[in-house]
């Protein structure tokens, strides 16, 4: 991605260290953070500097990275795992990523660990970035089709209208995005495109993070209350959804972002198409029902509480909650199978079913 | 309502005066306005210093009775009354009031007109009070079926569980509340109730207001971001819905905040009754579909800036959305009748359809 012309990933390492881009800070400021060691690792996972279900994952590999370069013992090392499994229970993603990275140290002898942990962390980094380029390629299939059904296109100058939840975008991946890596795909090719970007409360990644990346790589987009979704939906305003996913079950349900359940709700009864982007590591085949998932639950002040910037500098917060009244933070929720039009993964689009997921990922039925 | 245990109303006269609740400054700050003009009704209604649909009718019978005792003469009266229609285009209560107040005013001689203009003001705080009173009397033989339905009361000890959106309450009329009304009867018998609150951004009616005045009701409740109501309801959590409107056409659509119809998807994806209160001037019969109605866009600020209390105390208003990004604030969605299981007004309830609504307000039909 482009951050001021300027080429980044969201996490990398660099002299022996691993660096990320502090996400807690973006819109306001781009702040780069070293992570030492699998606590840190595991501090950023937990508090949000890094997040989006791939980037969780490559934090996750970079962590036993840095517990190898500290002890290479398969105790620690599975310590290490056991503390980054523990951090977020949603995204399968980190599960995939600490028992393929784990599985594959444990073969090595202590005194390779280290070098070889920091080759795999690299490795599942490359492989996310190409995943998401070949989800774009499909992603942007299927963009196509929907402007030309809904005449879009630079011959009318008609912008396709895109809507989009949470951050699926390259902040919430090595590079490129999932829900985004099409949209990133057709705007470089001079395509017109708009999106709407949903707010996403209470954390705000729609409107912080999503609205920030749309914004540095020049692509038109308005941020909406997520409130407004359905509204503009039912008032034609929306050709097509597209998000991402945390963990796809085998029979095609959607753990994601709360609130995406509404967003397929509000598509459905305009008879919007709604996408969902997920690259094969965000598919969990041990699970046939999104309710089997486990939907993790976050404080309660990210919703009493809001942080930005101040108009007169610096960063201010407020509670928005009247002061004695209790909150619930529900981070996920999970959209059945049957709102939603099709899914998008790195070995193309498929419909959201039990049978068509087995065809396009054989090898993976019955497995996490 | 009880305020700190004393009885309150949301507007009220006093030596001449004009009084509100600055709802503005809630639920940080109680503090008492005065009205002393039109101008400063109208500007009370615009800054939404006083909100929701019935309270807006009041204040703007009391911004003509303002009028009537500086200048009672038609041409003064008449534009006054056009400089009140001009605040909020959605909440048909506005014109209610105003053509109501204002037809009445000019059959008087202008000696009379002073004294005449407070009474009807007066009168129709009344008449809100005793409407909403009313609604609380049926919608809580609704909310009682439903408990008896799902094994909620005081028997079990299992509570009903109620979700809300906006501010149907107490602060969005002269007094009682409309949504509110028999959640207030019910809790006032000892049955065990918990309302689930959506934040309804942008402007927190629901963490602000709803959530402050159930505290001070001692309602047991949850403020939860609007993004969750649907996972409320798909894992069981929610028995009934129950809103407010701010304009309900002759063919039962229902305009309210934006959100409303969200919460409706949700609630019939999930089987859960969708419940309006509505008092008869918060219908149009001129209308025979939402679509129809002017759908209010406040500023984009209000979405990309957040004020709040400050942990330290004072105030501050804070940036919640990236910088560069341009933000769009519809403050009304459409809730078509289908998705409507009932609608409870003073009269009783009564279903969504234009053929019911006529039935029970058989004077009213073709008329505003």
């Amino acid at each position: 991605m482009r951050v001021g012309g300027v080429h980044r990933r969201t996490i990398w390492d660099e002299g022996g260290e691993v660096r990320i881009l502090d996400q807690t800070r973006l819109p306001d400021t781009l702040e780069v953070v070293t992570l030492d060691s699998p606590e840190a690792a595991a501090t950023a996972i937990r508090t949000m500097q890094v997040r989006g279900a791939p980037l969780i994952g490559a934090t996750a590999a970079y962590g036993l990275a840095l517990a190898a370069r500290r002890n290479p013992s398969d105790k620690a090392l599975e310590a290490a795992g056991s503390l980054l499994l523990a951090t977020r229970p949603t995204a399968v993603n980190l599960r995939w990523a600490v028992d393929r990275c784990l599985g594959a140290l444990l073969e090595h002898p202590e005194s390779d660990r280290a070098a070889a942990a920091l080759e795999l962390a690299r490795a599942l980094c490359e492989e996310d970035v190409e995943m998401n380029r070949r989800i774009g390629e499909h992603a942007w299939g299927i963009l196509e089709a929907r402007a030309r059904a809904v005449g879009a296109g630079p011959d009318t100058g008609r912008p396709l209208r895109v809507l989009t939840h949470c951050n699926a975008g390259w902040l919430a991946t090595v590079d490129v995005g999932t829900a985004t890596a099409g949209i990133y795909r057709g705007h470089d090719t001079g395509f017109p495109l708009h999106v709407w970007v949903d707010e996403t409360r209470p954390r705000g990644q729609g409107a912080r993070l999503t609205a920030w990346e749309l914004a540095q790589h020049g692509v038109p987009h308005t941020v909406i209350p997520d409130v407004a979704a359905g509204h503009l939906m039912a008032t034609g305003r929306v050709d097509l959804v597209l998000v991402g996913t945390d963990r796809t079950t085998a029979g095609g349900d959607v753990v994601n972002k709360i609130g995406t359940y509404g967003v397929a709700l509000a598509a459905r009864d305009a008879g919007v198409p709604f996408w969902v982007a997920a690259p094969g590591p965000s598919l969990d085949f041990s699970l046939r029902e999104g309710r089997e998932a486990p939907i993790e639950e976050r404080s309660p002040e990210e919703v009493t509480w809001v942080e930005g910037a101040r108009e007169e500098g610096g960063r201010a917060r407020v509670r928005v909650v009247s002061r004695d009244s209790p909150a619930a933070n529900f981070a996920f929720d999970v959209t059945p199978a049957r709102l939603v039009t099709g899914i998008v993964t790195e070995r193309g689009p498929v419909d959201a079913t039990a049978e068509a997921l087995a065809r396009l990922y054989p090898e993976r039925v019955g497995t996490r």
